[in-house]
């Protein structure tokens, strides 16, 4: 299937198939349009029971930017460009109910079924924004690294129960083009019927690293002579304290049960 | 800025913006150049650390799509249109490990961080695969029935430890245009700086209630005299029994520590 069909294109496709992460941004600000048509792009996902369970909190604050920056230790995350906060959110459903009602969802909502429900309304969200900053020809990377410390970042967002931060987006106009980064092959991604055997996967997973490594070695800035195996597995083996995230994720009231 | 600001447009938000949830397909199937730009397009998405941490399962066997129809109790899937179940997937680097590798990335591949990541990287990838359907003119719904029983649906894909199903996308050519919903109001999903109080939000939500009472009312098919959420707080009151799927993930080696 891969090497035969035509791979089909149309301006949705090719924005989407141009992507890359951009992390640095002229000192350009948004227009107050081009946030509002990411918001209501995001708005416009699909929600697990259309309970919309996400929010998205707009940095606009420099003293709030600069803790931001501190909490995540990434230089180039406030300087310049739109922060955008994506949290999942059980919250406003638990303020329209009444008192007997909130005991009586909170075995629901404090499930992790429900968590894990909030988290995917979330990053639907979050990847319709992207695309429509992308389409309006600005730049966008999701990050991570807010989770540094999540209990400070928390509280700067005043976040209240059932409301946990999860990423970032930076969005800004593009003051870098870095190289579209290759994918895993389609075959080591997308299954017919059954998942792959660990001897396939294991084969399709060594051709990318061959092609990886090639590609780390040849790119412009940041080269280095690894493959994709190598490097997340040396990341992984790094063993960061995760648990206070977990802590913290359960005395929101996510996933306790 | 919500009444005020123009708001932007192009192919891309078009697409966005006119999202709707198909849920009836004719007999066409997908031309295997479908599927593949579909998967393609899911893969371009951001991922985190770019670990690439989900995995898709396009079922075509007919026995397999008879026994999701079971497993989801949904009648139409599996019916028509095409089934990709949408999977989180932390197995392809653990396999690449050596033994002693694999015991030092545990305690961070098993950390709800960990899940959360994986989680949110198919969610990215999904919201591609929904809107490059859409753009070739089909239709697409995200299906979260497939937790119904979800250790069968893990026997009948054949999942390896550290991967795990999270929904399913049925697409198809439409074979029906039920109405784009109204979404909350922006002011009550996007912040600036600090979330908003609890009584602001009330005032949010009850608009919202006021305005999706009439389109309740209002639309062609399956109305009722409902709020958005009165609908939902007696749907979180129903309590399903949703343990099993908690010590499914943990079973399955993901939201451990």
């Amino acid at each position: 299937m891969t090497t035969q069909s035509p791979f089909m294109t149309n301006p949705v496709v090719a924005t989407i198939m141009n992507h890359r992460s951009i992390r640095k941004f002229t000192n350009d600000t948004l227009a107050p349009s081009q946030i509002e048509t990411i918001v209501r792009a995001a708005q416009m996902a699909s929600s697990s029971s259309f309970m919309q369970a996400y929010s998205i909190i707009g940095l606009t604050d420099p003293a709030l930017k600069y803790e931001l920056r501190e909490i995540t230790k990434t230089p180039y995350m406030g300087e310049n460009g739109h922060l955008f906060i994506f949290c999942a959110d059980l919250q406003r459903l638990t303020v329209m109910g009444t008192e007997q009602e909130k005991l009586d969802m909170k075995m629901m909502m404090e499930s992790t079924a429900f968590y894990q429900i909030a988290v995917i309304d979330a990053a639907l969200a979050a990847q319709n924004a992207v695309l429509a900053a992308e389409s309006l020809g600005l730049g966008a990377v999701i990050m991570g690294a807010i989770n540094k410390d999540i209990n400070r970042l928390d509280r700067m967002l005043g976040l209240p129960q059932y409301v946990i931060p999860l990423f970032g987006i930076a969005v800004g106009v593009p003051d870098q083009q870095p190289d579209v980064k290759p994918r895993l092959p389609l075959e080591a991604v997308y299954f017919e019927n059954r998942y792959a055997s660990e001897t396939e996967q294991r084969e399709r997973v060594q051709a990318y690293d061959r092609d990886m490594n090639r590609y780390y070695l040849a790119r412009g800035a940041n080269n280095r002579d690894t493959g994709w195996s190598r490097k997340h597995i040396d990341l992984l083996k790094m063993k960061l304290p995760l648990t206070g995230i977990t802590d913290y994720i359960r005395s929101k009231g996510f996933n306790v049960t």
